[in-house]
This record gives structure tokens, C-alpha cells and sequence, in this order.
């Protein structure tokens, strides 16, 4: 049973949460004492009017710490002296707002004020960034990977992960709170100690936004939710079931784009993280680590992780449509060989790969 | 001038023609000899529901030749008895049907079956491929580069992208053809010998349908091109300009997503490269080698080509809105220094970046 959280603020102002597997009896009373600069940003939120989507523009971000040697993470806890991002010498679950956020900060202000609409697209559109990013540190074990973690760890970061959501969904200007895990260099990782993301967007994310939009036309002609209907047929098919739990179905989907795809559905029609019950928290927390061994199990991964981006797929705040799910996959076949993005990709949209789902749910299954 | 196309075959039935900047008096007599296997494809279109777009998966294309030595390069001319796959001892500018397609192949027919609606978007849908997938090899030297290739062959080139749009766009069942130059292995390149592609699509690709969409509701709201009312805000304000001709403007967009990203578009409301006057072909012909110039030029591309994507955005076949630009980008800052495609890009669809467009035009214009 997770407990917490508990406030505190870091240095420079920002929020850091506390949260714990079971009651520990800890005070929590360590000071972040470094002399750190105000937090300043120049970051803005351009609109491009080509693609009706806004682009973070964050260039102070290319002043944050690069993948630092251990003895100087600052996702470790603070001892022997050195002070971290965490002021607490031990921790299970830590949560703060990220020195260099790719959108907003809680530091001064916990309202996201909303985004202006172009009166005119031709005119050059721009706004100090906004909205919100925080840090999800589920270990003080620099070495800890998500598959490492044990099934009580997992378990508090399910609910960490519906708390923030709630939390952060709650905020005035938040518009979609997106939970992802990158992991690994070629993915842009720029901390190799094992944490996650929270983004509390001000705008509709692109993806977000198409995904709504096919299940608002599914919904109008068939009366069904189309995560749930398709999952329906997934599981009728079964080509390319990966692992079926009770609550859970883990599975490659039929028009998977990246390597080594995955789906992580729940049977149930739940729309975010704050709704899941008990028991779906429970089995979600066994599959979750399960789903990163079979990822470090793959003959492809050559006993190097691969470099993999999870991302949870929650309806924006206050939409009626949407069924939550998580999108898991590599950005590489093997360690090294990444996906490449050509003209198709990057410049089109249209997608070709060269490997079949199918192949890809053998695989993951004979990974077990 | 260009002269041509003079219509050949590959060994296997493939379309290839032949352009000349001048006439040559070439008898182009040369037969493709090779003992190749017939073409034979298992890839698929596949619908993604839930983000309601066509995904090709391609599974042949594993088989396809991977960057071979320079001595077997199937883009080189025929010579000293090792046939390529183009059967002439010299060429200017050849075009043929790509033997490893992520799309159709005009070797047995010129139709592109339309394809189907999905009655139900929970169910299953895949068809097998369809479309085209050309190459364009616009020098028979080995060595030479975009960057290098003489203004005659430029123009040439300009020609043969003009021509194979209208040609390919003629032919039932395409929607939309994209003409880009993917360039380096870090795009997945497979051959090293320039060449550009052209994919006849069989559906609206999504970032075509997007732009579409916005034009669309910028025409309905203020009666104006989005594209060209964008284009003049950008001129007038002047800080993104890389080059401006007389019927031509380079810039970094405002709100520019990817390293060293331009738009090239031309100041006339042209929606398509066919529609190109002669002056327009002439200065885009200059321009163009420009731009690679100018990539080649820049401190971060350290004397090894950035790895590039040229692409042009045309609207889709039978559009009434649309205004013709192309767009160029990198892949990387810096050989070997990707840009990152995190959860926020690849998961979400929203783009973080950590250079400003003004910084990447002074450093544009800097390297001319």
C-alpha cells in the first residue's frame, strides 16, 4: 500500500514528492541546501501553422547535465556529503519538477495559463512555454532498471503514476497528462539512473488528438468504444497475443509502426490511471516489469537493453472518449541498428517497416 | 533542355527512362541481360485504427541490397561486363521502378487499386500493396553528391521531378506522390550513389492531410493560401531568411521541429512541381545545389555530410487547396549526434527542440 506523498521543495523552489511502499516512519526533515541559480527559462511554444500543432522550442535545455558519471547523479540520494536533486539519504518513490523542463514549472505557480487561439495562422504565433514536467524516480539504486524492480516497487509507481495524473489533470490549462519511460542514449536519455516522466501538456499532443478522433467516428457509427471493440478482435485473433492476463492483455498490434511494439490494454473500460481498481493495479504492476524482462530477453537485444520508449495513451482532461492503454517499443532491432526515419516518416507521416507483428509477437513470447 | 524520357525495361519488367540534359543522340540499346527472379512482394497495407492511418509493412524489403561496395553498386552505369540495374554505359538522369518497393511496382500493371474503406474499425484490415516507389539516380558518377552536380543536371532534375508527378499522378488510383532525397546511413540509406525517390501514394499521407486541413480552414476563414500568406509574415519579418531569389524564398520556419530545418517555396501560387514556369525551374535549379552547399558548409557537419532529408510537399491528386514548398532538414546536429526522438515526439506526436530557428538561419546564412 503506497503512502505519501510527502511535500518538499528543492533548492530552487521547485516541488519534490516523497512517496514510500509502506510506512517507513521517516521525518523527510533533509534540506536541499545547494546554492543554485534562480530557474530561469527562455522556452517558448511556437505554433507551427502548416501542421496546426504547437513545437516546444526549450533552448536552455542545452545547458542540462549530460549523462554525468555515477558518483555525480542527481537522481541518487544525497550522501557523504554531496547533495543531489533529493535531499533524503534513502527513498522508494520520488517525484519532482524537472530543473530543465521541456514545458512549465510548479516552482512560482501551479496555474498553466491557457494557450491563445490563432486569429490569424499566418501570423507568428509564440508564448513563454507552459504547462508542466516532473521527474518519476522509482529507485535510489543507480542501477536499478525498470524490469529489476520488485513487484511492491512496481506496484507504489502505478499508483504514483495515477496520483500525478489526478494531480496534475486538476491544474487550470492542463489539457493531457502523458506518463512515459524513455530509456537508453539513443532515445535522447540524458540521465542513465532509471526514472520516468510526467508531462502535463497545455495543448491536445498531436497523437492524442488523432487517436480521439477515431474513437469519436467509431463511437458514432457503432455506439462502441474502439480500443475496447478492437481489442475484442485481437483477442479473437490471437496472431499476436503476447501475454493475457485477467485484467491485462499485453499484445503487438496489427499495424505496429516501431520494433518490437506493444499494446498494454485493460479489458475493463477504464479511460486514465486514476481508475483503475486494486486488482488491475496489482496485475498491472506484475505485467509491467514482466514486459521490460521479455525486452532484455530478446535475442536482438544482445544482452544490451535496448533503447524503448513507454508511453501511457490517456484521453485529454475532461474528454468523454478513450480507453487508457500504453505503447511500448523500441527505437532500435538491435542494439545500435535504430529504426531509421526517411521521407516516408519524417517528412510524410507514412509508415514502412520491414518486420510483420506476427513475427514480432513470436518473438516476445518465445522471450518468456 | 531536357530531352526524354525514352522508355526501357529492367530484366525482371520494370519500368526505367531515360532524361538527357541535351540531346545526346544516344540509340539507348543497351539490354538489361541479368538472370534476375521475378518480382514477388508479400507486403501489405495494414490500417491503423486507432490513429486511422496506412502503415506499409514490407517484409521483402529485408532482403533488399545493403550498402554494397563501390564496385557493385546497382546505380552505376553498366561497364566492363557487370551489369547494374541501369543497362547503359553513361546516363544523365535515369528513372525505373525500385526493385525492393514500399509500395506497388509498375512492372505488371499502371493501376493502383483504390483501397477500401473500413466499414468497421475494429476489425482487421490489410490489402496487399499498392502504389509506386521509383528511383532517380541523377548521375552516373558514383561519387558525386546533390551538392556537386553541375546547374545543367540540376535542371534536368527539376524537369524529371515535374514530369514523373504528372505522369505518376495520372495513373488510377494514386492520391498523392512525394518526391525527397533521403541522404546517409543514419536515414536508413541503403545505396550510397545519390539518388532521390518517388512514392506514388495510394492514400493522403497524414502530414500532407494535416497541411491540407489547415490550408483549408486559413482559405475559409480569411480567403487566403496559407502557405503564401505565411510566406509573405516571414519575409516581411526577415530573421529566418537563408536566401531570397526573385521567384524563390529559403527560411527556417518559425516554429521548425527538426536540426537545420528549411522550407523552400516559391513566391508564385503554385501548388504542384508541374506547374513550374521556366524562370521558376531555373532558379530552383540554382538554389537547390545551394542549400547542399550551404549543409556541407555548416561548423557542425565537421567535413562529413549531415545526414539530410529533402522532401516536397505537394498536395494531394484533385486538391483544389495546396501551395508547393519542399522541406529540408537533418537528422542530426553533428555527425553521429542524432536528434532525439523521445517519448514527447514519437509517443505523443509533440516536438520539443533545443535550437532556435534564428540561431539555425545565422548559421545558414553564415555558411554561404
Amino acid at each position: 500500500m503506497t503512502t505519501g506523498p510527502v511535500l518538499r521543495r528543492t533548492a530552487d523552489g521547485r516541488e519534490l514528492r516523497y512517496f514510500d511502499d509502506e510506512p517507513r516512519g521517516r521525518a523527510y526533515d533533509a534540506v536541499d541546501t545547494r546554492d543554485l541559480p534562480p530557474l530561469s527559462s527562455t522556452s517558448e511554444l511556437r505554433l507551427d501553422p502548416l501542421l496546426d500543432e504547437w513545437v516546444a522550442v526549450a533552448g536552455h535545455r542545452q545547458d542540462r547535465t549530460f549523462l554525468p558519471p555515477a558518483d555525480q547523479c542527481p537522481l541518487c540520494p544525497s550522501r557523504d556529503g554531496r547533495q543531489s536533486e533529493i535531499a533524503e539519504p534513502a527513498y522508494d518513490v520520488v517525484v519532482f519538477d524537472n530543473r530543465f523542463p521541456a514545458l512549465g514549472t510548479s516552482a512560482q505557480v501551479q496555474v498553466c495559463a491557457p494557450l491563445p487561439l490563432a486569429q490569424d495562422a499566418a501570423a507568428l504565433l509564440a508564448v513563454p512555454s507552459r504547462g508542466f514536467a516532473e521527474v518519476v524516480v522509482p529507485t535510489d539504486d543507480h542501477l536499478q532498471t525498470t524490469a529489476d524492480l520488485p513487484p511492491a516497487r512496481l506496484r507504489t509507481l502505478v499508483d504514483v503514476w495515477a496520483q500525478r495524473t489526478e494531480a496534475l489533470g486538476a491544474r487550470p490549462g492542463v489539457r493531457a497528462v502523458a506518463v512515459f519511460e524513455n530509456r537508453g542514449e539513443a532515445v535522447g536519455v540524458t540521465l542513465s539512473h532509471t526514472h520516468q516522466q510526467i508531462y502535463a501538456y497545455p495543448f491536445v499532443p498531436p497523437r492524442l488528438g488523432q487517436v480521439l478522433r477515431a474513437s469519436a467516428a467509431h463511437r458514432e457509427r457503432t455506439g462502441g468504444c474502439l480500443v475496447e471493440d478492437r481489442l475484442a478482435v485481437e483477442r479473437a485473433d490471437g496472431q499476436r497475443i503476447v501475454l493475457a492476463g485477467q485484467a491485462w492483455t499485453v499484445l503487438v498490434p496489427h499495424a505496429a509502426r516501431w520494433p518490437f511494439e506493444l499494446h498494454v490494454v485493460p479489458h475493463r473500460h477504464v479511460r486514465a490511471l486514476p481508475e483503475l481498481a486494486e486488482d488491475e493495479r496489482d496485475e498491472l504492476a506484475a505485467l509491467w516489469g514482466e514486459v521490460f524482462r521479455r525486452y532484455d530477453a530478446l535475442p536482438a537485444a544482445q544482452g544490451a537493453p535496448l533503447p524503448t520508449i513507454a508511453a501511457w495513451v490517456q484521453p485529454p482532461v475532461g474528454a468523454v472518449e478513450g480507453h487508457l492503454y500504453a505503447q511500448v517499443f523500441s527505437l532500435a532491432r538491435a542494439p545500435g541498428k535504430l529504426k531509421s526515419l526517411a521521407g516516408s516518416e519524417s517528412a510524410y507521416g507514412a509508415w514502412v517497416t520491414d518486420t510483420t507483428p506476427e513475427a514480432t509477437a513470436q518473438a516476445l513470447r518465445d522471450a518468456g
